[in-house]
């Protein structure tokens, strides 16, 4: 019935990723972790948990589950458009294994190195395998970037690929037909469901070019229709721009799409935009920015039909509520 | 396998919560929040995981667990002087109980409205109940009052009384002779166990006039010790000093002493100071502060027998391992 102030796991384990950044004045050891923030800078959190047997499998590779358990987090950082600095862990573990904690933590010290982010706190209790982590960014004062600044004929953009993520999981759960893909096909959808892939450098550069913007953990839909809900505004979306690729490409038009709308997921971002900064991110990043539509005045979510009509979404699924 | 980016649970039961600060920028319901981080500051930051079964009995008053979940992350910020600002709460429920709900977060509100501390972001999950509290602090950057600045002469203080938690947890577990103590002693002790009382006011005037400061949430032998540990130092204790609830004063002294120096959750603080400002603090705070022994340069612990020698400590009990 106590709690443990001690890190001596964290320590053992999460050694590698206790260092290096100057703006860490006290790191983990002590009660709390001190932090420098920057001048003119706002501080940028979320905090997300992993349950096993709910967000993953039991059986995941323990260093791909260390990557996503920070690439989540990463995720809404980079939706915020927040640099990325330091970030906790609270650790809940059935026993003490060492193999999965060197896994575990050589997979969070990659991602975490890649992003340039450091672990300054954490608790590790016994329980069922659980893993809570918060993300600090800085953000800077004049820009925040929010879901509720849309504006009418901003371009819809979404990074990356869709669906990929929830192919990986049809294939996990055995629901998903496998006749036209290769076993490296199936290792690629795997990999974009256990190593999902956080787009921070494009967040950080839609600071100042976008009106708002989303990661996409739920199913384009779902998270599209928070920014319209945020902004009070429509969209029109052309369902044959959506990117797919080329795993997906291989599997029915019907599925792809129904997995890149619905799926979730992904982690790439959704957001809003005007035409002529689209064009400089396009730019900036080839082959990354895809448009897939348009914000409108009036409320709600429509597409184009095989005959060219404007058809609205007759059911827009909501966003997964883990109590549904 | 999917997060939910919304807070529709946290925005029903939590509403109360999530007001009132004027430094957040963003609250609960975009990717991130945006906190305001007040210029000349530090932030301090700690986060703590309570599972059911390790942390708190499955039939705890849901009202005192919301009181204690965010008590025992408040007394972090307390052992660093830091002003409480902000918290986020990560939720693992195995069900949706209206009346649970409800209660936990009332005792959430009364106890975060105490401290003016606010939420600003959230998770919820489905899994084994088990709650994650992060809290934010602000901390002058010329007062850091840690565990490893403990001076020889200073005084070695407690607030507070020690030991009725853990007596507390002694009659849960049915191990406690109650024969010399009434109905209202025992709820006492239990009120001490399941709402511990941080002493942020107290640790806040600390940061100006203490050395050293821990948080006893593992006994005070065991919390004392990583002070001396991280400041190089010994400790000489008086026994005889050690302050006792009335509640405690109706136990066997070999009982009671033992509870106060091994048992642990008492979420009071134990600092070193200076003399001077030991009479000073006693005068901010009559009847809270109690001195209990002096810093040594020599290493070691050691208090003094009945025959009036010192002795060492023969077993410190280390801090309690989640996974001894």
């Amino acid at each position: 019935m106590k709690k443990s102030p001690e890190f001596s796991l964290i320590q053992q384990y999460f050694h590698a990723l206790t260092a290096n950044r100057e703006d860490v004045i006290v790191g983990i050891g002590d009660d709390c972790a001190v932090l420098n923030n920057p001048q003119d800078f706002y501080t940028a959190i979320s905090i997300d948990t992993l349950v096993q047997g709910i967000h993953f499998f039991a059986d995941v590779d323990p260093y791909r589950l260390g990557i996503k358990a920070l690439a989540v987090n990463l995720s809404d950082l980079a939706a915020m458009g927040a640099e990325p600095a330091w970030f906790t862990l609270a650790l809940t573990l059935p026993e003490i294994n060492d193999e999965w904690l060197k896994q575990f933590s050589a997979g969070l010290a990659d991602i975490a190195q890649q992003h340039r982010i450091q672990l300054v706190g954490g608790d590790t209790t016994r329980g069922p395998l659980t893993i809570t982590i918060q993300v600090h960014g800085h953000l800077a004062k004049d820009n925040i970037l929010q879901r509720n600044a849309a504006q009418t004929t901003d371009l819809i953009c979404v990074t990356g690929c869709l669906g990929d993520a929830a192919a990986g999981l049809q294939y996990k759960l055995g629901q998903l037909d496998t006749a036209p893909l290769t076993d490296t096909d199936i290792e690629y959808l795997l990999q974009r469901l256990e190593m999902p892939t956080p787009r921070n450098q494009i967040g950080q550069q839609l600071v100042s070019k976008a009106h708002a913007a989303i990661d996409v953990s739920d199913g384009l839909l779902a998270d599209l229709n928070h920014i319209l809900h945020a902004s009070n505004k429509g969209a029109k979306l052309n369902l044959s721009s959506l990117p797919f690729s080329p795993v997906l490409q291989k599997l029915p038009l019907k599925l792809a799409t129904q997995l890149a709308l619905t799926g979730g997921d992904d982690y790439e971002l959704c957001f809003t935009a005007p035409a002529e900064n689209v064009a400089k991110l396009k730019q900036q990043f080839p082959k990354m920015i895809r448009v897939i539509g348009e914000i409108t005045q009036d409320k709600g979510m429509y597409f184009q039909n095989a005959q060219g009509e404007w058809q609205a979404f007759s059911k827009i699924k909501a966003g997964y509520d883990h109590f549904a």
